[in-house]
């Protein structure tokens, strides 16, 4: 999926809200936004959202001297869903249907979504999940092509998210592969965020190789691209992924909380809404 | 008022949406956008919003080619304005404090505002501000100084508001005198657009003599700095009007909707309110 230009603005809210994480110095948040302002010109809108994202975070933590502004809020975030999965895991087992449960719950983590959001109310959000109608909802299909798979491919996304992505893959049934950006990049998940969340005692954790807020495939490393060619069944969670991966060829199920107007508009659905969408199946 | 960095986002958008008024082509838009990024490195933040405004808004005319992008859209919100003028007019000869409803009437119109909003709703917006508690409301104090007063400089802001103003103007039965803008930026008023209004019938209409979407005294003239230096009664409306004359040391009554949440902090009040506030009285 390309940028736009309503994307430009949100670079720049991006920008100085992880300035403002990375360091306390204001001349420092106003020297990112005027590095960012004579990046412009040599920035395509062809390009997705999250390859602009990358170049954008990366200056941030070269101006600022941090590499991994998020760093604090991605460990208190897996800390405070990790002491919410025994209700959420009630929640699934006691559930009709266990696994509907377990997506519906993996998608109201992907609220947990800095790059997106400046806060969020986690409660509210998983009532909300919980009770919302789906904007597009291939439940069937990803039964279906979930029952004839071997194994999972699980693209995450953010920290913290992942212990709600812990709570769909035991509903699985399959071996999984679990793949995280493969260095820290605004609060996306990386192999030691995954870790945390306790992903590597009931999956596979791998790096997908890419800097990126998403799956950007000409970032990702070998072991990754042989994984997506390799036609197991996909799953990808978040905005990221979807920007990044909406216009390949692969069979994907994208699970995702839409947080912005125009994903919203590339998707034909809401701002707010929930999707649970297979591309090419 | 100083910028700061959360307004730089906000100059985005603004440039987006005034690119979009003034041309159909994509490519210019972006163009804007880019050369706003290139400006932003020689933009202090110690400038007021409306000072930086300015240079936004001449270099989307300088690069669409077209002087007034809201020309059309001016003229529209003036023309539905008076549609309702007769409606409004009754509402405040059945009050029982006709002033009071005369100057609710004239902020309700402040919403009028393009470079704040995007799109407003008219009739919620006077239903609202109609019914609304004031978050500051030096209503005596207004009220005392107008008593006292031979004379009233109204410091008018955008189009079709200036129909709502005409209905507080015939409440202060005063001489007034209605400033403009010299130049179209954003849909500000200009003389014209208040002689569409028919402010003239009941006011005597000059230009402040600035290109700014507010009162920037470093950029008007001398006939409008002679009337605010003489001492008498003056109203100020709107967002662009308080950035411009809040750090001064004039005597000033400002009337506003509060659209922005950085001047909502400036004032000590939440995005949204309706303030009468009186400075340096």
């Amino acid at each position: 999926m390309k940028a736009c230009i309503d994307c430009i603005p949100c670079f720049f809210e991006q920008a100085i809200r992880a300035g403002r994480m990375a360091t306390k110095d204001d001349e420092l948040i106003k020297k990112i936004t005027d590095q960012l302002g004579l990046m412009l010109s040599e920035i395509s809108l062809d390009n997705s959202p999250p390859e602009i994202g990358r170049l954008i975070y990366k200056k941030v933590s070269e101006i600022s001297g941090n590499p991994d502004p998020y760093h604090q809020l991605k460990f208190d975030c897996t800390k405070q869903a990790l002491e919410l999965y025994p209700t959420l895991e009630r929640m699934v087992k006691k559930s009709n249907d266990p696994l509907l449960t377990a997506i519906r719950l993996a998608i109201a983590g992907n609220v947990i979504d800095f790059g997106a959001n400046a806060s969020f109310d986690m409660p509210a959000t998983i009532d909300e999940v919980m009770n919302k109608d789906f904007a597009i909802f291939d439940y069937e299909l990803f039964k279906d092509n979930l029952k004839t798979s071997s194994e999972v491919l699980y693209i995450g996304d953010n920290a913290g998210e992942t212990v709600y992505d812990k709570l769909l893959i035991e509903q699985l049934n399959k071996p999984v592969i679990y793949a995280v950006r493969d260095k820290p990049v605004i609060n996306d998940a990386t192999i030691d965020d995954a870790k945390q969340a306790g992903i590597d005692k009931i999956a596979k954790i791998v790096s997908s190789g890419t800097d990126a807020p998403g799956a950007i495939l000409n970032t990702c490393n070998e072991e990754f691209m042989k994984l997506l060619n390799s036609n197991m069944f996909v799953i990808a969670k978040g905005q990221g992924n979807y920007e990044g991966l909406s216009n390949e060829r692969y069979k994907i199920f994208f699970l995702l909380k839409v947080k912005c107007k125009i994903i919203a508009d590339h998707i034909g659905v809401k701002n707010g809404d929930i999707v649970l969408k297979g591309a090419n199946v």
